[in-house]
């Protein structure tokens, strides 16, 4: 019951033992296809380019920075938490200018903030994270990608800890690049990282096409622009390798597609509007449980994420003794923090096949009796009977 | 029965259906040190940083050469086929100078040719790759890093397709990297990269660690060294993460660890040696049935790789249609080729679960019997009959 990895799905890990294909026998290359239709309503979107990266979630925002932003391009990161510097990192590194715009942890940038801005730096490229899992925030985006589009800039956004558990909307957004991971509410394994690229964003991407020499073929022309920094994140040869040109660029991860695909499957048979609903009922359920416990819950009520909560370790208590406890006695692991809020703050995930009732209810009852037993006052029974009335509540809304 | 990747042992798949762990639980930061204990012996090293890179076997090259080279320094590329084209695609974009030192595809580079290119460029870094599948070919490496270090080079070496196939032997041979994957002769699915980094080689990469700003830790410190090019390919902050230091760099890709465990405790437990024979024997038995077919072999015997075997495409027979046949009629896909090898010759695997002896003889069954359906003239029987021997004077040898 961290902010992830959680426990998979098990549909998920059945799926993930079926046997290997070759990668270009038409049962994979039709696998292939469908998951590509199947994340599309996961991230609310037609785009044609809505594939999978081989890598971590992390892999997939580096194909996204590395394949959009070319050395010397004017970035503006929207920051409000670990993963937004995060950004700033992989874009160092590219070689772009860097410009950000900040709240501190806790809160969200507001959208005027990122106008005014733009106005001042007028970037190529706006990247942000939709839910920070180091803050527990969880940055609103309607009207995000209009905005940049205004100001002649492309926009990117990381959805890793939000996606299959916040509701995503590339389309709505007008958001030109989206990716994510599964191991966070898509209830699978990290390792592999689903991605949507809009036309605009394949244009740019495309004209920097500079196929390897050992793999050219005269029906793919090369383009004009800088060739992208990396050859396994060039999302020119990867969009190839998707396409019906099926271009030989790395050997697809089988056992990660099987997993990826399974994941989008449970996803869009439980419907995608229940599941964020069973998320958010999740979010508030440990809120309010958390409180009825007698504990600070950190950060902005109006902006938190609905699957993972960070509750303020009481004065005088030991965070990690209290860790300790949870995962010796309970077998349940709650995650620590990062940065200005490592020793501060407890994170509570309820992801994917843990946002459930029961695994929160349990959560929360060994919590209180691992902080009782070392001494915190509080009401026995009072944490979980609020939760289960939020839980309840939220259901019937 | 292509080139990779090829059939997952069962084992390697029903590893892989294990639930999740978080990443820091002690029994994930137990399982990531037993992988690291268990690759030593397969790379033939006893070098501490033995461990995975999260991706392909790509990701493991792009790594190690992102993580080993600046922009601006030299390198040199022992390049004998396509694998050796992807080194030098990728150290061009990592802003490398790039030298080579070739042969035409079907031979190997002899070591003096080496030699004599070393002493002209002096490169701080040889690379080469052992087994290329694109030319069945695998490049001879005693005394290769010993070599290098003489002309004052690292040296690294991709294993993709030889890795438990064929003896790997990083100390011996001196090469300071070494990286590998798991969908050749190891018998698992791609996604995962298992690589091993010599003292100097770590040495070299710890000069250019700048951990990112979201997790700097005061008891890490930067080096002098230019900054790594990429973050997720940083290996500085891959080796922190998988040391004492647990540096929260990606999250693991725990599915993908559990079947690299898995692959390499099959491989330890068959035995090095024995592994390496059975491979040897499939080898020996694919050529010389092949030949009794009346085929052609594809490039210089002494230096075939024994897991994969190039057979020229008899003049007048249309190869593809012969794969579609193979697999169509008999589920079993063998391998096209690349670049100047297209249509002139189809490669045939036997590695890892499938470097057995009857899958080698239905294999060569299935052939005759599609050549022979489409008009091409052979004994019945001798196909099976040369391989069979081949197989079993191999392994009384």
């Amino acid at each position: 019951m961290g902010p992830g990895p959680v426990n998979a799905h098990p549909r998920v890990l059945r799926a993930m033992s079926a046997d290997l294909l070759g990668q270009f026998d038409p049962e994979m290359t039709a696998y292939m296809n469908e998951v590509m239709a199947l994340y599309r309503p996961i991230f609310g979107t037609d785009n044609r380019w809505t594939f999978l990266v081989d890598g971590t979630a992390r892999a997939g925002i580096e194909a996204a920075l590395v394949s959009l932003v070319a050395p010397g391009e004017t970035v503006l990161v929207v920051n409000f938490g670990r993963f937004g510097l995060l950004l700033t990192e992989i874009l160092g590194r590219i070689g772009a200018r860097i410009e950000t715009v900040e709240a501190p942890w806790g809160q969200v940038v507001p959208l005027d903030a990122i106008e005014d801005t733009l106005k001042r730096v007028r970037p190529t490229l706006v990247a942000t994270i939709h839910g920070d899992t180091s803050t527990t925030m969880a940055q609103p985006l309607e009207g995000f990608g209009a905005l940049c589009r205004r100001y002649g800039a492309l926009s990117y956004v990381d959805a890793t800890a939000t996606i299959g558990g916040m509701e995503l909307a590339a389309d709505r957004w007008q958001v030109d690049i989206v990716t994510g991971g599964l191991q966070k509410c898509l209830g699978g394994p990290s390792g592999s990282a689903p991605i949507t690229v809009s036309e605009a964003a394949a244009e740019r991407i495309f004209a920097r096409r500079h196929v390897e020499r050992g793999i050219a073929r005269e029906d793919i022309d090369d383009g004009d622009g800088p060739r992208i920094g990396s050859n396994y994140f060039d999302l020119a040869m990867v969009m190839d390798y998707w396409s019906d040109k099926r271009l030989n660029h790395h050997t697809e991860a089988t056992t990660m597609l099987y997993g990826a695909r399974e994941c989008a499957r449970i996803a869009l048979q439980e419907g995608l509007a229940r599941r964020y609903a069973r998320h958010r009922a999740a979010g508030r359920a440990v809120t309010a449980g958390a409180r009825a416990l007698g504990l600070e819950v950190f950060g902005d009520d109006a902006h938190r994420m609905s699957n993972v909560t960070g509750l303020v370790i009481p004065a005088g208590f030991d965070g990690e003794a209290v860790r300790r406890a949870m995962r010796e006695d309970f077998e349940i692991e709650i995650g620590t923090a990062f940065g200005p809020l490592q020793g501060k703050v407890w994170r509570i995930g309820a992801m994917g096949y843990n946002a459930a009732k029961h695994k929160v209810l349990i959560t929360l009852g060994a919590l209180e009796t691992v902080l009782r037993l070392q001494g915190f006052a509080c009401t026995p029974g009072a944490a979980i009977d609020a939760a289960l009335a939020a839980w309840n509540a939220e259901v019937a809304a």
